[in-house]
C-alpha cells in the first residue's frame, strides 16, 4: 500500500520536517526490517534528508541553493519557475531509507524534509514501505 | 530479471524522456504493486524526473548545469570531461518509482529522463521491477 | 540484515571507494538477485557513484563543488560546516544498486564513493541487501 502525506506550503521556498508522520506510518504498519521509499510526484519540490536539530541548517541550504539557481536568469520556460525545476533536479524526488528493528535507520541528527521550491502549494510525498520478511 | 533500455544519444548534452519504454516494460511485467528501480551504468550521465509537458524546462536544466559547471575550467582529468562527471554526481544515477495498480506513480507533470553529459554515445538504461506480492 | 561499513576519514573533504567492502557483503550473502541500499546516516556527508579509475576525477569533483559552495560564505549556522551540509543535499545520502547474477551492477568504469565533506571523522556507510527471489 502506499501512503499519502499531504503538506500546505507557505512560502515560495520552504523545507518541511516530515520525519514524525513517516515514523507513525511506519508504526502502524507494523513493519520490523524492510526499506522505506519515499518519493515526491512533484517538478518543482524535491526531497532531502539533513540536519533537523538547528533550523539555521535548511535555511542556509535554500539560501545557497537560491544563490546557485537564481529566480531571474533569463531562463526559456516562461511560467518563471525555472529555478524551482532546476533545484528539484538537483535535490532530486526519491529517497530510500533501510527500516531496521521496526524503526527509520537514520542517523543522530538526520531528519526528512519535504522541499518546496516554488510554493505555497498543496503538495503530496508518497511514502510506500516494503518488508524484507526477514 | 534486469531491463536494458539502449539509447543512441546525439549532441553532447541531451535529455531523453523514457518514460513510455519504462511503462512498457512495467507493462509487460504483470506487476500491480512493488518498485521500479532505475539505474544508469555510466559516469558521465544521468537520470532524473522532471516536466517533460514542456521542452523548455529540460532546456533551462542542462543550461543551468552548464553555467555552474563548465567545460573550460582548469580541471585535472585529462579527458576533457570532467564538468560531465560532475554533472553525474549533482543528478545522480540512480531513482526509484513506487507502482501501484499496474502503473508508475508519477505526478501528473512527470517525466523521466536519462541525461547525457558527455555524448553522443550509446547508452543504457538498467531497470528493475521488483514485485511487493501486495 | 543491515551491514555497517566503519570509516575512518582524514581530511575536511576525501572521497572514499567503498565498492570492494560493499562487493565482499554481496559475496558472503549468497544474494544472486536483489538490490543493494547504501545510506549514509550523517548530515555533512553523501554518497556517489562515479569513476574510480583516474583519481583525478574525484578531486575534480571535490574542488569543483567547494568553488560553488565555499566554506566561507556568510551562513547563519554557526558550526563552521554549512558547506558541507549543503553539499550533503546536493549528493545525496541514500543510494540503490541492482544485484544480478551475484554481482551488483556496476559500470564498466564506476566505484562506490563515500563523500566526506566535514572531516576528519569517524562515518559509517549503512549497507541493505535485498533478495528479490528470483
Amino acid at each position: 500500500m502506499t501512503n499519502n502525506i499531504n503538506i500546505r506550503t507557505k512560502a515560495r521556498t520552504e523545507f518541511i520536517d516530515i520525519t514524525s508522520e513517516i515514523e507513525k506510518l511506519l508504526d502502524e504498519s507494523g513493519i520490523k526490517s524492510g526499506i522505506c521509499f519515499l518519493y515526491v510526484p512533484h517538478t518543482t519540490a524535491g526531497i532531502t534528508i539533513n540536519e533537523g536539530a538547528d533550523p539555521s541548517v535548511v535555511s542556509d541550504i535554500q539560501r545557497t541553493l537560491s544563490k546557485l539557481i537564481p529566480n531571474n536568469l533569463n531562463y526559456s520556460h516562461m511560467e518563471g519557475n525555472s529555478d524551482a525545476h532546476i533545484k528539484s533536479t538537483v535535490v532530486g524526488a526519491s529517497k530510500t531509507v533501510i527500516i531496521d528493528d521496526g524503526k527509520l535507520l537514520l542517523g543522530t541528527w538526520q531528519s526528512i524534509f519535504f522541499c518546496e521550491f516554488d510554493g505555497p502549494r498543496h503538495r503530496r510525498v508518497l511514502v510506500k514501505l516494503i518488508n524484507d520478511g526477514v
